[in-house]
């Protein structure tokens, strides 16, 4: 994008702030300052902590560098809510989040607030130049947000997981209808982009139409965008990891074209999957051995029945659902059993790069996936897909320069890409190239399965 | 104690119960919801934990077998706050405390307020029968109250101490007057009782005056007490591991007449004490190797000067206070340093006989020691003293019957025993007999360090 | 003793050094090289090590400070082969002495003969000054050299007890005759002598006769000693860890007059024992859930028969043999179980002065409980028999001075102590005062349980 | 290759086997049975456990299914001897190994004999049927044979880095020439074949000379090959991980010539190139925290010089010859540090697919890089290198049926891959498509670090 382009962008740019600001604190509003502050795990965080370094984030990234005489909220925050940037400084050990009973949440919320009156201070009366400077940090700000948005929510559904009452903040959904036999897209290979449009191309979203290359039967779906999730009036955002856009050699594979349900999961638990280590990676099954993994999170066997937690509470588990909560060992492990495997992030991507997500199926007061989502829009946003690939650079990548080069590059080990998205990603967080990653145990996260195979 | 005495007892035991609960919720007012749900380590307990299972004591050894009709407050809480009685059921697994957000500090406070409510309908209708029956279970469920007052106490401090902010909730103590030399109480030994007094016995505090048992130059204290922390209506009490009263042969020894300073801790720390294993015992060796342990808890070095964390805040270590957050390791290679030794409880217990306790010296809005703490009433309470005894049984010891028989016994292994009392022990809990007992490394208790000697 | 009684026993102190010498050897004949080299735990030591550790201790503490111009066979073995000595320097870490490869079997042989040779030596030209010097290091050399006799064979067992190939490198024992009911032997306690006796005694062995402390129908046992194993010509010998003698009060017990057999303990199981918390130590509870523990080690469950592994091969469990391998937790669970106790280490060595031990049991190539040790004599060379007490100084304990102080005292802390020797004890080695002592999760030791109770 | 192919090379088959076979003893020539039975970590295995592996592979999977009335050598041995064979079975538990004395090494030199015996038994009179049968497994079996000749070489020198005797069975290498500087080979990118050759291909080393796609200035290789070690009467090998031969898109990018040295990186240990997070992966920063690493596996400190240990013994670091040792966190983050980066798997088969492996460096007596191998033929055979591709399946993989199955594809989540070969390893093994690959703090391989770049 261009400078100028920015530079008239100001007024969206704070609208774009002050909606996603706004989405954070009306996530939070059903919580006790309790529930605000407790750690279920290590790799959890309390919703309290999230609250702070998103505008931590800000602070640090944008007020301090931009704003001048901008003083920080609290010296010690610094230390306190710095997550991993080194260049930064030191951090508070991240298994001892919880610990942190003071600053409390008013606390909290003074400190996002005095962030928030700077923030519009700065992205009011800003000049050409200094929008110009903002360009890349300003929507990399947003995305943050956006992502912990989505943390916040996993790591509070596994803290109520624990706990023997399990709570219920949201409204049970509607069953699902049941499921149509599965049926597959099918694309003949070749040669294709992947990643990231750069900056200057026409077209934002980059759809390759050529004729040797398509999925035979995969529909062009178009959903009503729901305006107040997207923020169309501003440049296409991407993290330095979807770059730079390069050529990928794929072979003739297909797609499922839907997601793995909870039936047909426990079909796989019922034949024994979870006991034959045939099925399962070597790491795996070690996994699956010394956890003593025999169910999805938050599946529960009560009276020979399955039950599953979520943040409507405890609750039948229903089997026109879609399987969510699996880690990639397990994914993979069911597609072996299948006979299938899991796409790799570049045939997901192509297929993706078809169709255009919906931000219809986003809602943040029922934070599950739901009943209409099990079209073909789960393509996106239903649950995060595993896919095969693990997490490594493209050609020629290139971290972002300074201290946000922390944020993508340095964990490309031992970690698998989902792509997609889920119900509880926010909608403008969603699109085609983006690369989700984590470890492959990973569970608590909105993590499904979509089946592919090698045509 | 008899039957008669006890029903006379009907208002004095209502009155020691609303004190006792009422002095519990004083010690928490400073504190926010997320102080009260947040938990350090898994030894260490939430404050809300402790107002929670403390209720869920008299609800279910007193409230549901005596108080006919009496209805649970919630089901759950018996599994959610049971500590580790089996007897009772399967318990919440310890180091998850800190997660159960829900109940809320406000319905935990209801939970208190209901088994209250009933406690206070029992007790002032019961008739001489079953106080006879509550007999050892009221006073059993008071001490049990104090202490957890002290342990939410310790609990706290140990979570604040996490936290780079070191907030502080009570008020600075005064420096401590400069210590004199220590001085020695000497003893010829014999052949001395040990335990708890019979409950027939003519005088609830015995003392030994045989002229060839004495301490030589051991002065008999006496304090002025406060009322309002001993309940001097009451029969006394004591645990079922202070019984029963037995005959230990001593052997000539004398015992320091004052606590170990910091100053004079700092003087080991300066020559070496921690680098050299010979002061050791091997697995406190061990542990200070695997832990890295250097400097007693919440001692902190900052521009080559000494500062401590108490809930006061970060400040100036005074060299005159007696060094306490110390581990059975460290006082025993301090005192192997020293030519000394620690004393065994018996010493310790023969000693105390002497001297009455005195609570002017407990302030719940200061819980720290104090300067005028320094005279010789350090004995008992200004910190806990570790002894050489592990923690084994009396001859002839037997648990209570039932489920409280689980209290003591079970713990009879790889403990030592501490003896005295400290600054935030409740004054009506502490006398010569009580055992007190943590594992080797224990440090976040309010321990500290008396020499003894052989003579 | 005296200077001119050492002296005079020059040869027999010789003689007793090669004889205890040459039986180390001869317990290692039957093993390969990988045999002698192999750790299979932190807990347990190679063979190898063993026969380089003892020629070690006497090339350290007798023949480099004694013997003129002696010079050490390897300089590096004095890092390689010292145990937990601190002061004479670092240790080699434990865990890693079966990764030793090098010095092979043939390098330590050769180690242990220039260390006799010297030995020899030295003993046989010295002076009277000179063995008084070594009045006490020369019979700690031996007594050590035959706690690692012992050691090496617990050792070996838990390795090849690894192997499922269950190698066999003894012979079989007999099956044990049906055991008579449990018969209790009486005493009404009172004011005893504890500790070895001091070496200016009249007898070496002190049995209190006094009328009003006996063992109601404890018989006097008297067997026919082999001349072979014990060196009468030679003062007795005690540790550190033994002294003072001194008085200890004991209230009226009773002891079982033989041991718990397998059939008893098998009782235990059916019934349960290892699924009940209530019968076990929290710490023990804690334990067996962690392991996973529900039988004795070295019991195998085969085609629902009970199997035990010892150095003769796998076969089936003997139900009359005493039961052995078991940790001081499920010494106490199934003494709980029975509504019992284990005795305290001072009843128990005031029962033991009573008796004498016989060495007819010992035989290095059964290495096994036999059948007609089970008699009486069990008090002693059966089995180690766990105690109630904890191993804690006795009143007025000095460890020795310089290096070997560190033999005993160092470890008073989370150990219980045994007593009485086991079939793999040399007999010279076994008397009333001993105190052996261990870990209480430990198993792999010849452990075994007699029953007590309060009279 | 056909089936006539294959029949007619009954005698080449038998002659490879026996040299394999024969190649392995040598190695193990120089050690004890002590040296040949100890395990020094869970990764490593002992010597003997190699020596007896192999040989259960060749019988379970050659003998056992295609010689009739071949009679196990001992069945205990199918249990003890596998290594992660689900298929076949329960496994021994890896990490101890080392706890099998028995079979001593006699016994495990008798099996392998057995198993030649009838090894060559079956390929002296085997039909073309059968031939045909054996088609991948015999050259499987080899080829497995070879890796476990590597790895047990690598788990000798680890188990000896131990013990601070660092003994020594090799001669000692001379002195590395100084290096010039570095120069780098350059590559246009474009779309290259990847992959070993399908078994029809007109020749078994495809070399791609289309102009377009070439390393400018890479010389084209050609050393004097040692018949002894390459069987070039048999058709070529690959593992199923090899497989499918497809298409990469390669972009411009550059190779180092040369391995880093010693020198260079202990320039970046002197920059402190351990102590800044910035040049390291997120997960190797915090196992270089939590390992404490602060230099290569086998380097030492003394007296202020570098030292490294090799099975030459202890000796001065040659700061010319190649770094080794090395895990990928610590290749990356060096790699960081200069502003290059590894090269991916298909960067580094591309430019080794030009280059013709020598085995004229490797010598079974020596066992570490020598001077000559300094050279341009490092891109093959002194140290493996590490590259930045994550070990994943090429499109199409499928795994062999059968147990064999689990030979590779189980592996491919959590191991980085390296390319090349190393002084240890059998030249026969060695060829442009072969895929290492290890977790990636792995540092007992014999791993190095070449340097690559974007153009």
């Amino acid at each position: 994008m261009t400078a100028r382009r920015v530079a008239d962008a100001s007024g969206p740019w704070l609208s774009a702030y002050q909606k996603t600001r706004e989405r954070t604190e009306t996530l939070v509003k059903p919580l006790s300052e309790a529930d605000q502050t407790a750690q279920s795990m290590p790799d959890a965080s309390p919703v309290k902590w999230h609250l702070a370094h998103t505008s931590w984030f800000f602070e640090t990234f944008v007020l301090k560098p931009n704003l001048p005489g901008y003083s920080a909220f609290d010296p010690a925050f610094e230390y306190l809510f710095n997550s991993y940037y080194n260049s930064i400084g030191e951090q508070f050990p991240r298994a001892q989040r919880g610990a942190i009973t003071r600053p409390g949440a008013p606390e909290v919320l003074a400190y996002r607030h005095h962030v928030d009156k700077h923030m519009t201070q700065l992205l009011s009366q800003s000049s050409p130049e200094l929008l110009n400077r903002l360009d890349s940090l300003l929507p990399l700000g947003l995305a943050h947000e956006e992502q912990h948005q989505e943390l916040l929510i996993t790591d509070l559904q596994h803290l109520f997981s624990i706990n023997p009452l399990y709570p219920a903040v949201t409204v049970p959904v509607q069953a699902f209808a049941p499921v149509v036999a599965l049926g597959w897209w099918h694309h003949p290979g070749g040669l294709v982009e992947i990643g990231a449009p750069a900056p200057g191309d026409a077209s934002d979203v980059q759809v390759d139409d050529s004729p040797s290359f398509r999925f035979d039967d995969l529909p062009s779906f178009r959903f009503d965008d729901l305006p107040s999730f997207r923020f169309d009036d501003l440049p296409s955002f991407r993290f330095d990891n979807e770059l730079p856009r390069h050529q990928v050699r794929l072979y003739p594979f297909a797609l499922a074209d839907r997601l793995v349900t909870n039936g047909e999961y426990a079909a796989f638990i019922d034949a024994g999957g979870y006991n034959d280590p045939l099925h399962w990676l070597s790491e795996g099954w070690a996994w699956r051995c010394r956890e003593q993994i025999s169910q999805p999170l938050y599946w529960l066997r009560r009276a020979e029945q399955w039950w599953q937690y979520s943040l409507a509470g405890l609750h039948a588990l229903d089997p026109h659902a879609p399987v969510r909560h699996i880690s990639l060992f397990e994914a993979m492990a069911y597609a072996q059993w299948c006979g299938c495997r899991l796409a790799t992030e570049f045939e997901w991507e192509h297929a993706a790069a078809r169709v255009e997500p919906s931000d219809s199926v986003y809602d943040p007061t029922i934070l599950a996936p739901q009943s209409q989502s099990q079209s073909a829009d789960q393509l996106y946003n239903c649950l995060w897909q595993w896919t095969q690939s693990q997490y490594q650079p493209y050609p020629g990548y290139r971290p972002e320069a300074g201290a946000v080069g922390e944020y993508n590059g340095k964990f490309m080990s031992n970690q698998f890409v989902l792509r997609g998205g889920s119900c509880i990603t926010p909608p403008n967080h969603i699109r085609a190239s983006y690369r989700n990653f984590f470890p492959a145990a990973t569970r608590w996260q909105f993590s499904g399965i979509r089946m592919a195979k090698d045509d």
